[in-house]
């Protein structure tokens, strides 16, 4: 018996032992309660943790939840078939095959779902007419003959079959139809009923088979389809928003060190961010791009939608990416280029930035309504000048800014001449001050040069998929017409300075 | 009747009709026969094609077709014992769960069988002992709320599972067990059996399973194991090696331009691509880890090797591989540096890049080897001073190379003062033409950065995973101490000099 007395403060435990005197219990077995206690609120604290990040994943995508409700929709249907009964006695003990087929076979998208019941019905068709054809080769050869026949057929079709996973067309289409191809030949082959058994087994296993693939492919499409096609969709278009809104980011940070509240700036980070969404979705724009095929037509996507064309733009889309992890790891390096000649280049690389940043916005528009844009040619057209902006502003710096000490001279040749310099457009800047910022002005070429082979990729899949053209307003045919007559650059300086501020104010 | 006669170089095709004429066939249908004929051997060429391509990977990968003979043993071994009818008789008509569980269970490396085997037993037993909980509860509760008991625990208890599946946690982990767990389940919850029958059943099962699961288990451990780890550990070392590779060739390419026969252009440009191989195998990375974390102590590798430190530093190489992108892009861009340029840069970043390279491969061989090296501080001493030449190179360039033309003056304001310009320090090259080098200058800059936190990331292993330490040569010991103790530059120029040679000489 354990008493608990309160002395001073602290907590005294007492144990009555067997021969009846009462024992203090001595500190150290305090701090193993105290363990004790710990670990348990330790171990409530994980769980709690654990259904709060389950929580927040259902919250954030919805779809999720609704995807485990048609699981166990279709399931209690099929369980309930397979408890009733009169039912259960007209298909046979296959009946759980039924089950089995709705856990093994109900995937998130409906496209998965089809593989995977195309697969299985091929598979088991397949495997098990070919089992039928070797088992009665089998029964025919006599005893002695039998199971080396049905050893050597199923160890030669186990083999091959699972060496043709490991091909990438086999693999990507009928990875689960191999499987349940050499599952279905093992069992059919190595049971023990006599042929005319087998087609009786064959026809029930079907049966249970087809009820359980149809059940869901009918819930999977009619309950809230998640279509993968969509997906690859929707993914492709959100890459190109978050790489436009961490380009946009990364460089006004750069230059202008826009100051903001810690939420904002939490934001901001977030947003800064985006990019690296992209660098690794190339997996799943494949597999997405793989179950979309599967897919009948649906919303705005025929049957032969051209998923493939959404693969290279994700290709292209990341190749993007990757100069913006460049360009962010250089804007974050220490080496900073001097205010003044910052500023020189904040306006061309601003400009530069803010144009690739709504050329790739209106690829994002485009792709996402499925309509042809009027904009694009434009956009692109003005992302085109803002680099020749750019590189005019490279060729004028010797000229703009104010003549600087000429570096710390090394070499004695050097020191003849320096004394006479009077030179107010020679470029007296050390090489070194001006790298962070040409490498930001480099990148940022290549980026727009590489935005301009989305452009065109995202045009090629605007026809292949017959994006609907825009109604074109008239007050943007007539600026385009406009900038096309204009075509030299002293005439419309104007409008492009227009243009530059309203970039400013973008950012 | 079918006749075939050769007329004039052509063939003739006759047919005997019904009244007994004969009848020439017109000349329409040789294109459909033509057809037929090349439809076939376009079906035989691509057949042949697939073929060649599956002969192809298996050559490429051995152990692809090692693990496929193993399947096809183990299945070979199950069935025949489920073939058995004595055997059969033994554990019931449920010995077919046997095979069940070596196809499914049965995969590429040792740690997804293992993995996979744990799963399925867990999965069985907890859901097999809550549903005959549940079936308990079930069957007492009278006829009309059986069913509504059952539909509703197989409902709520699929769901969860299926949503369980969605945590990363739980995905990583314990996906497979989650599905047998709910397969299980409802099969046993609503099997029509009493529940003496089913602890009977369960026990069957059971064994069956256990047959099934520990067969796999001894022949992926036992016949030519394929280690996860291994694998990891080959996948990141050779990434290294790779990123190595590519950044050699890529800088050696843009400065010196080498000349070389169309065989070994082939192989070059294969290994400047071979970066292309880390910028995707984060997800291979993280499987492998996944994996890696189930499988017993092998070879180099304890129970409780290091896995996740391995992920560290694969997302280290590939933030190199991403420099290394964009650098490919820069030096491939159409827009070249002026030949005097480059020459000037040309020894500074050839110097910078081979000792980059030689970084990482050294950092490639200790990872292999599982050997501390004693080098390595001295390559990235080496590294560092590269970068500080690199640093000088630039800062030096307006008092190395001869007055260039100044750029076409634009604004008036300098068309005064360049007139009198007799300035040898000043800097008269436009900017423009400086951008490609200056950008592969920066990159390579950059590069040397991120490589030196993957050092750190490797050195980290390295004592994380107790590597052992190398039997260092006297003279390297010699030589890092001679560097260690002459810490300022001009005083070991003459051995910089010798290296930067040896570094040409290897690219």
């Amino acid at each position: 018996m354990v008493n608990v007395k309160e002395t001073m403060g602290g907590l005294e435990w007492s144990v009555k032992v067997a021969d009846g005197s009462s024992r203090v219990l001595t500190p150290e077995s305090g701090p193993l309660i105290r363990r004790v206690q710990l670990g348990l609120e330790g171990l409530v604290l994980k769980v709690w943790k654990f259904f709060k990040k389950a929580w927040d994943l259902g919250v954030e995508d919805p779809k999720k939840v609704i995807h485990c409700f048609k699981v166990g929709i279709a399931l209690t249907l099929v369980s309930l078939f397979y408890y009733m009964r009169p039912l259960y006695q007209g298909v046979g003990g296959n009946a759980m095959w039924a089950v089995m087929t709705v856990v093994v076979v109900f995937e998130y998208s409906v496209g998965a779902t089809l593989c995977k019941c195309l697969n299985r019905v091929i598979g088991t068709c397949l495997a098990g007419a070919l089992a039928v054809g070797v088992h009665w080769i089998a029964s025919r050869s006599g005893d002695r003959f039998e199971p080396i026949i049905l050893g050597t057929s199923v160890f030669i079709l186990a083999s091959a079959a699972t060496f043709s996973r490991f091909i990438p067309s086999v693999k990507a289409r009928f990875d689960y139809g191999a499987m349940i191809f050499i599952l279905t030949f093992s069992l059919v082959s190595v049971s023990g009923y006599r042929v005319d058994k087998l087609f009786d087994m064959a026809h029930q296993r079907l049966s249970t088979i087809a009820i359980g693939t149809s059940m869901c492919i009918l819930i999977s499409i009619v309950v809230c389809p998640i279509w993968a096609g969509e997906d690859l969709h929707i993914l492709i278009t959100r890459n190109m928003e978050k790489l436009a809104n961490s380009l946009d980011g990364c460089v006004s940070n750069y230059f202008m060190e826009c100051a903001s509240s810690t939420d904002d700036e939490e934001d901001f980070h977030k947003k800064l961010q985006g990019y690296k969404c992209a660098l690794n979705s190339k997996a799943t724009e494949e597999s997405l791009a793989n179950l979309a095929r599967w897919e009948p037509a649906h919303g705005n996507f025929s049957f032969r939608h051209p998923w493939k064309q959404y693969l290279k733009v994700g290709t292209l889309i990341r190749s993007c990416a990757y100069c913006i992890e460049a360009l962010n790891g250089s804007v974050g390096s220490e080496n900073q280029a001097p205010e003044f000649i910052k500023n020189h280049f904040s306006d061309a690389c601003l400009r530069l930035s803010t144009h690739t940043s709504s050329t790739m916005k209106e690829l994002a528009v485009m792709t996402k309504t499925m309509r042809k844009s009027s904009k694009i040619g434009f956009l692109v057209g003005e992302m085109n000048n803002a680099v020749q902006h750019l590189h005019k502003s490279m060729e004028s710096l010797p000229a703009n800014i104010p003549p600087a000490q000429s570096p710390s001279a090394e070499s004695s040749e050097t020191d003849k001449s320096t004394s006479t310099s009077t030179n107010n457009n020679s470029f007296a800047v050390p090489l070194m001050e001006l790298l962070p910022i040409v490498t930001v002005a480099s990148l940022l070429l290549e980026i727009a040069e590489r935005v301009e082979s989305v452009v065109d990729a995202v045009t090629e899949l605007a026809s292949m998929a017959d994006f609907k053209t825009e109604k074109v307003e008239k007050k943007l045919q007539q600026k385009q017409a406009s900038v096309n007559n204009k075509h030299d650059k002293e005439q419309h300086q104007a409008s492009q300075e227009e243009l530059t501020m309203k970039a400013f104010q973008q950012v």
